[in-house]
């Protein structure tokens, strides 16, 4: 089954997906918003671990209403723009249309569910580092596979399909459990997101000090009990994983940090109030967690 | 009854009380570290709101052993530096010396009276707003009451003549206990001196962004539990009472903002390693303000 995507929201994440798509030969539909002018006329340029890679003549648009409809949809917006995609979207949209949500954080595809009845949505986190360095110019920095998952589709088979294109486009893929694969990242994205913000600091740096070590873990510790609460087991040695991981790393500057260096609104809302929204109608209070979020709230509203 | 003072640590605290104290009449000898050279030759310049004024042909030293005991010791240096006061205080010290603590925090009383078994103890607290703007020169930008209190003396008659030594100086005292004064303390502290720090931004932001006042009602909140489990009631409302005190402080920075600002170790250990033990040995566990002292332990670690 051959599908046509669209990728909304070219980016890193959305110019690297999309971008390794093309590549490996699938019909893609690009929304692009700052970067219109130049990728139209100049294409993509990745440069990847996995080898570097331009892409020309792109089917690229800056407006939703020029598109036609496709039969997945990746948003890879930034969930602070996740309020455009009431008017986004329907023009993309056709009955068996699958979208795909590829953003961190919690309650994105409950909110695209409740604006769109009836539409079919998945999901998707990476723990790829990838960053835009210029117009229409991707660096992508570390392999990171694809946590895949359904959230509500009337038959399997398009998501399915998805999975397989990835996979063929070089991108590895494991499906699981949506909402457990988004509470697990929450474990890294909570502590490393936040305190690298708080302390204008990078991840290596908070490994290396005991005490923002420990404060890392009783974040993650609180997470994972968010998660239980939730109803999405995650052990506790789970926040020892997570420290691998982020050794492996070395220096590395986390998303949000990222979006704050350069004066991009963080994704506060879903990666800290859901989250917190959520365990506490399952009845637990991440008060650590509450604590860090309204200290970025604070430092947000301070740039 | 007429006493002889010895003021250890001639900052802004030391320079200023020592300072009112000597141009009320009474005998003072000065502790003087890095701006000896300076006090010796060109005394203590005071720019305050109570009046400027300057004194000079100070009795001033830079090594205690060169000191005679004293009546009273009115211990103003940073609690940063307490670890000194073994080998400082005992050439200053006669049978009846009574020590006096005017430092932030909990738990330097006990640690004195741990090293100096029998010693007669006080402390003081105040609100004042002093800053050393220079060797030798000190700006006191605000009115501020102490609050002072016994720790342990033999005979309460020496503590009552400090009070009214002080008074007489311009100085308005009240007398409470002791413990009650520095919990109060730390109710404001806790909050303003650590987010200040953490944000690198005055008392007034905090008051005026919803979720960082919000968060240091939260913090004090916890303080004032520790404090009730600590064994000091201090009602809940009295939140309220430092959100006043603090929006009348108008742009304030907090000594401890100061301090990290020019380089100087912060009272961490004063301010919140030791309120945190002392309400943990109590049976309450500041979780917040445990938060907040990792955070400003790794922020220290930075420097």
């Amino acid at each position: 089954m051959k599908l046509k995507y669209a990728v909304v929201g070219t980016g890193a994440i959305g110019g690297f997906y999309g971008g390794k798509l093309v590549q490996s030969g699938q019909s893609v539909d690009f929304l692009v918003h700052s970067d219109y002018e130049q990728v139209k006329q100049h294409g993509l340029k990745i440069d990847s671990v996995m080898g570097n890679f331009h892409l020309n003549d792109l089917s690229v648009f800056n407006n939703t209403a020029d598109m036609k409809p496709s039969d997945v949809v990746l948003v890879c917006l930034k969930t602070t723009h996740n309020y455009l995609l009431k008017d986004i979207l329907p023009p993309l949209l056709h009955r068996d249309t699958l979208v795909v949500v590829l953003q961190n954080g919690l309650g994105m595809e409950a909110d695209l569910a409740k604006e769109f009845p009836g539409l079919n949505i998945a999901g998707g986190l990476t723990i790829v580092s990838a960053v835009k360095v210029a117009p229409g110019h991707i660096s992508h920095l570390t392999y990171g596979k694809m946590s895949a998952g359904a959230y509500q589709v009337n038959d399997s088979k398009v998501f399915n399909q998805v999975c397989e294109d990835f996979i063929n486009a070089g991108i590895p893929v494991d499906t699981n459990d949506l909402m457990l694969s988004r509470w697990r990242k929450l474990v890294w994205n909570i502590p490393f997101s936040g305190l690298s913000v708080l302390f204008n600091t990078t991840t290596d740096k908070l490994l290396q000090n005991e005490d923002s070590k420990q404060l890392c873990q009783e974040l993650m510790f609180e997470v994972i009990e968010g998660a239980n609460y939730f109803g999405r087991l995650i052990k506790r040695d789970f926040a020892d994983t997570m420290f691998g991981t982020t050794e492996l790393m070395g220096v590395h500057s986390p998303s949000m940090k990222i979006d704050h260096d350069n004066k991009r609104i963080m994704e506060i809302e879903s990666i800290y109030t859901r989250p917190l929204k959520e365990a506490l109608a399952a009845g637990y209070n991440m008060k650590l967690v509450a604590m860090l979020e309204k200290q970025l709230k604070f430092i947000q509203s301070q740039q």
